[in-house]
């Protein structure tokens, strides 16, 4: 008798033990979805308010370049903005696995979102770079000219926005192998 | 003392039920990496055997195009066979799932790594479908012409290597579904 009741409190420590590990995972979730909101927006914002005129201009022609002149950085824009807004709806259900820390469901159906989410932004992250590797070095087999000599600050600043897409889909890893280990904890 | 009986019955009843939904998760995880490795090769292979000649040339030059004139297509063919060789080393993993459906931390190893490859090949795909979109379509703009005109079969070739790639990312979702699943049963 004596030896089963030091079982079962051996058992519940180990339980409460589990639990405490995934209430720490659930709070770096919800960490890791602020930093993760901050990183898309701050791409979205900075991509979207990319504007350059240059000080010279002729009679007919004003040269001007703006984020939407290339559909790829619209795209980026978009798949950022999608992902910010994903990342502010998901923030409820982050808190609720904080208070029920043993929820697998819920976590199961965020593991699966957030894998959708992570490969949309990949992919406006990754075709926005690739464009903008375009802008900068050109492509002489192809004819393609490298214009950042004439629009430098609108190349600085589409370079600079992709940052925080690009630190958003590490976060995205982390967000995923944390929900599994809550997982293979519960 | 029946009552006990029939818990305990029905429990292991649950279990191996459970047991048994996990290796139907695994045997499909098995197959969706087969696929899988199909598409990234396919891809790989259909990409870097792109090259085409023009029936014309002047004295000085041949008009030839290749894959690796455009680095950004030279990355999707190493992002596509780094991921073909994962997914080949992890099938001896998949198959040990099948055999003992209740691992967890080798589900969780496997759940990172597949995330950090689906990251890896949308960036491959997505950055090789823009320069596809802009050599057929060009950009006004930027003073990009459409190379498509010329290099037809070499635009028809690049743009079908990209499929493989992309129903490899769809089935890379689903692996990482799967394999939460099978935690989350556990």
């Amino acid at each position: 008798m004596k030896d089963e009741v030091v079982v079962i409190e051996e058992n519940s420590k180990a339980a409460m033990q589990r639990r405490g590990m995934n209430k720490g995972a659930s709070i770096m979730d919800l960490i890791f979805r602020c930093v993760a909101i901050i990183g898309t927006l701050g791409s979205a914002i900075s991509m979207g308010t990319t504007n350059e005129t240059l000080p010279f201009f002729t009679q007919f022609i004003r040269f001007k370049a703006q984020y939407d002149d290339l559909p790829t950085f619209t795209f980026f824009v978009v798949a950022n903005s999608v992902v910010c807004a994903y990342l502010v709806l998901s923030i409820p259900l982050s808190i609720v696995h904080i208070i029920r820390s043993s929820a697998r469901y819920t976590r199961l159906v965020l593991i699966l979102l957030d894998a959708a989410m992570l490969a949309l932004l990949t992919a406006g992250a990754s075709a926005a770079a690739a464009i903008v590797y375009l802008a900068h070095k050109g492509n002489a087999r192809a004819n393609w000219f490298a214009i950042c000599q004439q629009f430098n600050s609108f190349c600085e600043h589409t370079s600079g926005s992709l940052i925080g897409s690009f630190a958003s889909i590490i976060v995205f890893i982390l967000l995923i192998f944390l929900s599994a280990s809550a997982l293979a904890r519960s």
